[in-house]
């Protein structure tokens, strides 16, 4: 039918749906969810706070606050199945796909048998993914069966403190929140996308979960922070970084952490974790990786007018807290899984299956060939 | 920026990309992949020359073949680790997630390190898929542990032979090899679509498989042979099947198996499957199931002038050959994976990154509310 190509690629630019949970870049470079601004939310919130706001649809009182964080602090324990099919997978896999697979066999274990469940089992996903990574990454490369049920107050908190085996410093634990708030909510990007689309299909909550981990395990979706600190961990001075980067940028070299896809003048997040970053550096002393990183920002500023999105400055950051980098993309599912709840129930509640069309570009109607007759 | 919703739900008739692999209802009725028409392909291929068709771009030589299909043998094994988490999940599990799961820890073990390994990949899951629900239906159901390697040529003969620990019939092997061609892809359908966005992020096969297999599950797309099977299941004469039909008419009930999004006058994959199941009911001697199904299709068209789908008389085709309704929407997995791939790869080559908008119907910008202030 569609005889034009209707240059649908990447569904740039079309609405698939409607949302009342994110603006994404409406003066150029505002973020807020459901109309609270990201600067706000960072500067006054907890990340519980916030998922209370995506999750149940307003900020919590103090009373409701404090019930919401003791219920996540009660489902922080793994069923004996699932931590023995995370023992089974190698030290050498990907963080995200040990994530993806535990949230699927969480999904086999406790599987959501109706939409009334939809709450429950995201607070219980919120509260367990932590200790999914963690039991993960501690059993296969140190050899330990951590217990994952930690008295830790928040969410960031019991993270540090699962991966390093000692509760988080009030510091740490505060970065921690900032970046999980950071990263909650970000509208219709692809892994949210996918969350919905499966959604559409009526199919249960792990499903969608399982699915956007996947889709957000993409190098030109969550990996980012990733790929910045690979880039700029073994530069040892800011002129050194400063050369580089010009011979990356000759080369035409993608250079991760800088621009983005909907914000054009700045993105929101990037001086908020900026000012974070500079406290951790400070208060581990470090006279490396910031200036480093700060080089690398202003170098792309003024050869490519090119900013830092939120990703860039999370990489010193975790680093600072001593997070190996291959979770960083983890700590990224355990933040967007508020986001990714969140658009689920919105795409239930007023539902039609996501189906386009596709612009045919093949063969016209070819006759059979008998398989004697092949070449 | 969008003022005006631009209605964008469910992205009906908004093109998000090509493809050269199907058309679906071109004339009202047909089905093509890759120009072949689906009748064709259904009278003289085998499954395994389709999977080739889609995967590699052509139909195979009978020495193309010959090989493929020995390829396709030496890859059934599973390796222990996934057994043993196949194992760690209870009888009561929902199969479609057991499916995911199994796609999700394959891709632990096996991950694709590049985008060359793209094929092979596609391969070992074409090999493998069957093997992993039979060796968990088995070992779950009747405590077995099987060997999961047989000499069975095709696909479908292996996923019978697993399933009932004898090799299956020639009518069944013929029968289960329809099914698959019938069921291999079907345009930009919810899961493929998925496939697709995942795919977009440049994200490794296995994630956008296992997030393909999580949209399948939904009761909207992959489960309506399942459902169709609950519904007749009971009734025991045409009579009694033509009066609850018309009393869920009358109440306004869904009636699953009938209709469908994108084909208007028929479904061309209905009158394959329903002359084989009609061999199938002859062969058992059935005198219910087949004549019940008959007249429901029958009171469907002469009621509300709705036509049989692909699904409905699958599910008298798969309960005729001894198939548990749970792993009916299983085998659409272990067929449909072929288009999954043959999709990802499509959408490899010409990549951006699918991010579609949204229209924000959420509240204006919120002043902050200090917790003690809330209510």
């Amino acid at each position: 039918m569609a005889e034009q190509p209707t240059n649908g690629a990447g569904l740039r630019g079309q609405s698939a749906g409607s949302t009342a949970l994110c603006t994404v870049g409406k003066s150029g470079s505002g973020l807020t969810y459901r109309g609270y601004d990201i600067h706000d939310l960072a500067e006054y919130a907890r990340f519980e706070e916030v998922a209370h706001l995506l999750l149940k649809g307003k900020l919590p009182t103090q009373a409701e606050l404090d019930a919401y964080i003791d219920k996540l602090k009660s489902l922080r324990g793994l069923p004996e199945p699932l931590k023995k099919a995370l023992e089974l997978i190698p030290a050498d896999a990907h963080p995200m796909d040990v994530m993806r697979t535990g949230a699927s066999v969480l999904g086999n274990l406790e599987t959501e048998q109706s939409f009334d469940e939809q709450q429950e089992q995201s607070d219980r996903m919120l509260a367990a993914f932590p200790s999914i990574i963690n039991y993960w990454y501690r059993y296969s490369h140190d050899g330990v069966r951590i217990d994952t049920e930690t008295d830790d107050v928040s969410i960031g908190g019991h993270f540090l403190h699962l991966l390093h085996g000692e509760p988080a410093s009030e510091l740490h634990a505060r970065v921690m929140n900032v970046s999980l708030i950071l990263y909650a909510e970000h509208e219709f990007n692809a892994s949210t996308f996918t969350a919905r689309v499966c959604a559409s299909t009526l199919s249960d909550i792990h499903s969608c979960v399982t699915g956007a981990i996947g889709s957000l395990r993409g190098p030109l979706h969550g990996g980012a922070n990733e790929a910045a600190m690979d880039m700029i961990e073994d530069w040892q001075t800011p002129d050194e970084a400063e050369r580089k980067i010009l011979g990356m940028l000759e080369r035409k070299e993608k250079i991760m952490g800088f621009g983005h896809a909907i914000y054009r003048e700045s993105d929101p997040r990037n001086a908020i974790i900026k000012q974070w970053s500079k406290k951790l550096s400070e208060d581990v002393g470090d006279d490396r990786l910031y200036p480093v990183s700060e080089r690398v920002e202003a170098v792309m500023w003024r050869e490519k007018k090119l900013f830092c999105n939120a990703d860039f400055f999370h990489a010193s950051a975790y680093h600072f807290m001593g997070i190996p980098t291959k979770l960083f993309t983890p700590i990224f599912v355990c933040s967007r899984l508020t986001g990714w709840c969140a658009h689920v129930f919105e795409q239930r509640e007023n539902n039609r299956i996501i189906r386009p069309n596709a612009d045919y570009i093949g063969p016209e109607k070819q006759a059979w060939v008998p398989i004697e007759q092949r070449r």
